[in-house]
C-alpha cells in the first residue's frame, strides 16, 4: 500500500487515497503511527471523494479513534492534493466530519502556504465547556477572560474559548520557553471547571501582529503546534487588544498566521510538506 | 534516494545502501532520523561494500555522531541483506567500527531470527571504565559486584561490565515496570564513579533461563531495547549464579536470548524486521 508522510508545523501524518486502498483504518492508525514498530506519526489521513466538496478527509489518532478535524492535518491534505496535481486551481473545499472547510493555495515568495477556514469561535461557556459561576471571572465581547484557577503553588489567569474542542489561554509576560508545561499542562487539563477536560495555551506578545506560544493537548501532552489552539490564541489576543486582526504566532514546530476580523470565521495560514513516499507491506 | 525502515526489538533505523547513493551520512542522520520532520529513527544504518568481510556497515546516531557498534542495527542489517537476497547462505560476516562482526541467520517455527556475535565481556575496572576503591565491592570471577552507590533515598547494589561500553547492572527482586527509572537513570548515568558515564540496567530474574530488563542509555534515557545492555545483563547473572549460559531476555521492545559459556564472546539472537520502504527526496 502506498503511503506519504506528511507534515506541518511539526505536525506529522501519514496520507492514504482511499481510492486506491480499503482498509480497517482505526486498526491500521494503530500500526502505521506507532513511532518505533510503524512508520511514526500523530496521525493518520485518508483521502477520500465526496459529493458535496472537493474531497474528504478522515482522520484518525495514533490510538485508532477518529478525529473531528485539525487545522495541520487539512493543511498536509490539501498541499498533498495540490503538489500531486490531483486538484487544479487555488481553491479547493474539503468535506470533514466537522463540516465543510475551505482552503486557498497561496503561492508566495518562500514556498507554497495553505489558508484555511477553521470555522467560528465559540464563547458560550456551557458550550466551550467550562463551569464558571457568576463573579469569578470577567466578561470581555462575550469572551469569558482573567478566570483565576490555582494549580499547585501558582495561579493561572484564563480565557476561554472553543474551536470546536475547548482552549485555556494564559498570558505570560516572560518567554513561554520558561514556562513549566509539563508540570502545570496536567493540572490544568483535568481542573474540575472543564467537564470534558480541556487543552492550554501559553501566550507571550512580542508585537501588536508576532505572538509565541506553547501548547498542552487534551489525551497528548505537549506537542509542536495546534491549529485550533492557534486559532483560540489569536481569537483571545484579539478581544483582550494585544493583538490586531492578523498575528504571526510562534510555536515549537513553526510558524503559522491567525486572522480574524471579530465576527466571522478564523483563517489559519502556513506551510505544509510531503517529506516522503513510502510503500507498507503489513 | 531509496530507503528502507528497519527494527529490532523496537530499536528502529533508516537503512540506506551506500553503492547506489553518495551523501554526507552525518548531515543527512540529523534530518532524516527527525520523528516529526524527517522519517524518523533511533539512527542510520549505512551498508557499504567491504574488503575484509561480507560487508561493512556504519551507524549513525540521530545527533549525526558515528557510533562504533550496535547489536540491534546489527540484525537489522542482516536481516535486510538475507530478506533483499544480496547476501545467500546462513552466516555472513559484517565489518565495524568495532571490528569484524559474525552472523547467523536462523530460520524457526516463528520466522527469522538472527544471531550475532557482541564481543566479550570487559570486567577490569580501568577498562569500563569506573573507580572503585578496594574494599568498596566484591570480586566474582574478576566482576566488581555488590558496590553499594548512593543515589538519592536509595541505596543501590551494582555490577560492572563493559561490552564496549560501560554498563552498571542493579538486580531487583521486584518487577522492572515498578522501579523508578526515569528517576535514578540520571542520577547512576552521571555519578562520580563513572569518568565517561554509563549504562545502568534494572534486572529482574524469573526463572534460571528467564529474565527481565529495563535500559537506560547514556546520553539517550529509557529506551526499548539495548543489544549490548543485554549482553551485560546476561554475563552478570551468569557470574552471579542466577542464571545459566543460556537466557531468554525480556526487554520492553521485545525479547531476545543472550548466550555465554562464561569464557568466550556473547552471542544475542533476536528477530529483526523490515517495516517499510520508502523514497527520500530531500
Amino acid at each position: 500500500m502506498d503511503f506519504t508522510k506528511v507534515q506541518s508545523v511539526g505536525n506529522d501524518f501519514v496520507l492514504i487515497e482511499a481510492s486506491k486502498n480499503k482498509r480497517d483504518w482505526s486498526s491500521l492508525a494503530k500500526n502505521i503511527c506507532s513511532r518505533h514498530f510503524g512508520v511514526g506519526a500523530d496521525g493518520l489521513l485518508v483521502l477520500f471523494p465526496s459529493n458535496d466538496a472537493d474531497f474528504r478527509m478522515r482522520i484518525f489518532n495514533s490510538d485508532g479513534t477518529e478525529a473531528e478535524a485539525c487545522g495541520n492535518g487539512l493543511r498536509c491534505l490539501v498541499n498533498y492534493v495540490h503538489q500531486k496535481r490531483i486538484h487544479s486551481g487555488d481553491h479547493m473545499t474539503v468535506e470533514t466530519m466537522a463540516g465543510i472547510r475551505n482552503a486557498e493555495i497561496k503561492v508566495e515568495g518562500e514556498g507554497t502556504k495553505i489558508r484555511i477556514g477553521m470555522g467560528l469561535p465559540v464563547f458560550e461557556t456551557s458550550n466551550i465547556p467550562v463551569v464558571v459561576e457568576k463573579g469569578q471571572a470577567k466578561q470581555i465581547c462575550n469572551m469569558t477572560t482573567e478566570y483565576p484557577l490555582n494549580v499547585r503553588d501558582i495561579q493561572l489567569s484564563l480565557s476561554f474559548v472553543s474551536m470546536g474542542n475547548p482552549h485555556a489561554v494564559h498570558f505570560n509576560n516572560y518567554p513561554v520557553t520558561e514556562f513549566p508545561l509539563d508540570v502545570y499542562g496536567p493540572l490544568v487539563e483535568n481542573a474540575a471547571i472543564f467537564p470534558v477536560h480541556t487543552n492550554f495555551e501559553v501566550v507571550r506578545v512580542i508585537q501588536p501582529d508576532k505572538i509565541e506560544m506553547r501548547v498542552w493537548e487534551r489525551g497528548v501532552g505537549e506537542t509542536l503546534a495546534c491549529g485550533s489552539g492557534a486559532c483560540a490564541v489569536a481569537v483571545a489576543s484579539w478581544i483582550l487588544g494585544y493583538t490586531g486582526s492578523k498575528v504571526d504566532i510562534k510555536l515549537p514546530g513553526g510558524l503559522l498566521q491567525a486572522e480574524w476580523d471579530g465576527y466571522n470565521e478564523v483563517f489559519l495560514t502556513g506551510k505544509a510538506e510531503i517529506v516522503f513516499f513510502g510503500v507498507w507491506q503489513q
